[in-house]
């Protein structure tokens, strides 16, 4: 990557897309975007996040001019798009995207992808509450995970390509894992856990009760507002890890509600000593 | 309530009651106070939070200079201790108490109480990870919510009293609730919480995936660092009602695994409007 001569194509300019843009153009790159909203490409113009965009999101000449592509679309946009204008590639260039699943986007895409280009999954482990390029922040990057998934197709200078794309934009930790361990471990730490606040959120339907939350409450349900069609996506693309998680946690739940039926109050504090342990593990690490 | 004539007793000086002290004393109170920890007696004297205390918790002399009680020990231990000792009573004074739960313990001690005092009961919602009157702070009640639970057996002017020390030790909000409309909040969004961050800490073991936890996992299990014997009788003093909440979370959980493994992508998006919906409705009422 070299910012003095490439140019870097971002594909949907959202709240992820936009805050690439940004962070690349401060790195000297050339960005050039694509995005079906008219109102993103232009505000993307005018503060000059790209230099160049369409509206066209299969437009052929703005995508024959990027060294490198970023792809920021949700997942099964993210596939379709790849596998509908891989013939206006340029030869031997990388490609990478922001998904948060990883075994299933990448296998459809990587089966069936020009054998000269390649596709090296990456999750940039970052967000806000509120979405569209309006929003974008690289800053959102800073000290974050940036986790790049390769598999048995990608080459060493491809996995380079996405890595090096993570410490530009500021990441904190840039790490690699397969995309099945990818897979599980954002089932159990961010899947489960929005799983969890959601439950929690539409278990109860007691208005007067906003007057007495607590932080702890709060804490647990923030996430609870979700956008439901990228989560429906996420939830379904990983839906046999998530369902096997679900099962894990309900398992342990299950566990606590048995020792208060049986009133063995010994194993319930043994539960609760081994949550303080492990959980103080976090903050040392941390 | 005078501050220039009357003696408050705190029994128990811990976080919370040695937080009482310190509030009371900046009101103009005379503070006094029982605690089987010589330690904690000698530091409560030594910075003034009490003007009299001694580690005898039935000390008959001292509780009878109280015209007023304050019980800041465990739900069990309150009970006790009252019960134990209401022979040192003045004629006619008010008690009250800290407890995070209210139908178990108020029942328990009223039946049994003499008549011409009276425990009205109150819960200071407030806390911090730590304990000890080392790490005592009025300021943690700023802003706080605090719930008085009166009975069939309280007087007016019992209630007042209460409310007076809500406001005086500077609680945000000060309000009224049963007994079972305080169990039922608490198990709801204080109990079923804490099971969920212990169940969701213990369900993996996965001692490396510290190193990928992102803010929303870490708010979820903050919690999970729990005080095991403090918790485990906060959970029996409610466990008809804490088990009723984990039945009614299970269940919206298992319908979020139910859509998953019928591939019912509609309804798992009804849920995350619903639970986006409701979130939002404590943002705009905090």
């Amino acid at each position: 990557m070299n910012p003095q001569t490439d140019t870097l194509l971002i594909v949907g300019l959202g709240l992820i897309g936009g805050s690439y843009a940004q962070g690349l153009r401060a790195e000297g790159f050339r960005v050039i975007g694509l995005d079906r909203d008219s109102d993103t490409i232009a505000y993307a113009l005018e503060t000059g996040m790209i230099q160049a965009g369409s509206t066209d999101p299969g437009d052929p000449a703005l995508i024959a001019e990027a060294d490198g592509i970023i792809c920021g679309l949700y997942p099964n946009a993210m596939v379709e798009w790849m596998l509908a204008n891989q013939a206006y590639f340029r030869p031997g260039i990388f490609l990478t995207d922001v998904s948060g699943v990883k075994r299933a986007v990448l296998e459809r895409v990587q089966s069936a992808l020009r054998p000269d280009v390649e596709l090296i999954g990456s999750h940039p482990m970052a967000g806000r509450e509120v979405s569209g390029i309006w929003n974008s922040d690289p800053s959102i990057f800073r000290g974050a995970n940036f986790i790049v998934t390769p598999t048995e197709r990608n080459t060493e200078a491809g996995i380079s390509f996405a890595e090096e794309l993570g410490r530009r934009l500021g990441f904190g930790r840039i790490s690699r894992l397969s995309p099945a361990e990818h897979d599980e471990m954002i089932g159990y730490l961010s899947q489960l856990t929005h799983a969890i606040a959601v439950s929690l959120m539409n278990a109860n339907d007691h208005p007067h009760l906003v007057e007495y939350t607590g932080d702890s409450f709060r804490d647990l349900t923030r996430i609870a507002k979700i956008n439901e069609e990228l989560w429906s996506e996420l939830f379904f693309a990983n839906r046999d890890i998530l369902i096997s998680e679900i099962d894990r946690f309900s398992a342990a739940l299950g566990e606590i509600r048995q020792n208060l039926s049986d009133g063995d109050e010994e194993g319930l504090k043994e539960r609760f000593r081994l949550s303080t342990a492990r959980r103080r593990m976090f903050d040392t690490n941390s």
